[in-house]
């Protein structure tokens, strides 16, 4: 099974694709979508979703994780990050159906195993989980990978607890 | 010159169509897109994309009027206002590429000449301006009819400035 993380933003957008089998859990890609600062707003989402659907139709996923947006310090900002994440989601349940939503606690308590971990911890066990020797740039492309994990971990807790192997 | 005008909402999305013409100013269409409580968030998100782009199919307006989201109080809400008006914006720049934004005082002081107008004194002269007798129903339907009218004004403002007739 194919997992697609999203790391919701405006000016960066994360992603990461992870691939889950009998076996184990390994990395397809990862990186961020970068919009450019000099496009008006509406130009900026077409761009983020043109490369979110050109992104599902090169790897596929069968399902999609995205992060939660809770709350948000800076309201202009947050306008922003959240009309994006509205464009983000439209192209996924519009090319997958399948899209699965986690809170930054969820997605700390599933990696680290602590529902208040430091980013560093995430981003440190990100790493050892797929077997990634550099670190992984930038941060957003990093939490996009940790919520496709933490998509897979939940999973897997479900699955076993219905007791489908 | 056909403008059409949208007062961006998650739960009901309003929406008005305006004539331009030398004559003067004509009511075209009027409505909301209701999307139902029971569903998903981004299930909500492509009904309000599918039905902006099938309205701006049908009525094919030239340029598109928007109001801006400016402060949010209750959180929650305010980010699904505004994943929809992401959506709304994608919607519009994807089929006319001709999308104009429009502040809540920007609205009032181009409908009333005052840009603390009460609700009720902007929707009268909505009705005045357009020549409708009943009461508009619901209150974003004459919001939206209230931001085609506010670049319909402002157009003529700047046309006029600039010595084009």
């Amino acid at each position: 099974m194919i997992i697609m993380g999203i790391d919701p933003g405006y000016g960066l957008v994360g992603y990461g694709f992870i691939e889950k089998t009998p076996k184990g859990i390994k990395v397809i890609d990862y990186g961020v979508i970068d919009t450019p600062q000099k496009e008006a707003t509406p130009v900026r989402l077409a761009i983020i979703y043109d490369c979110i659907v050109e992104l599902i139709k090169k790897y596929k996923p069968d399902e999609i994780s995205i992060e939660e947006l809770y709350f948000v310090k800076n309201i202009t900002t947050g306008i922003k990050v959240a009309e994006a994440r509205g464009v983000i989601e439209l192209a996924c349940i519009q090319n997958t159906g399948r899209l699965y939503e986690y809170g930054p606690r969820q997605v700390k308590q599933a990696i680290t195993g602590v529902g208040n971990a430091k980013k560093t911890q995430v981003e440190d066990m990100v790493k050892n989980i797929l077997g990634i020797k550099e670190k992984i740039k930038p941060d957003d492309a990093s939490d996009a990978l940790a919520i496709a994990l933490t998509h897979a971990f939940t999973n897997k807790v479900l699955v076993e607890e219905f007791g489908i192997k």
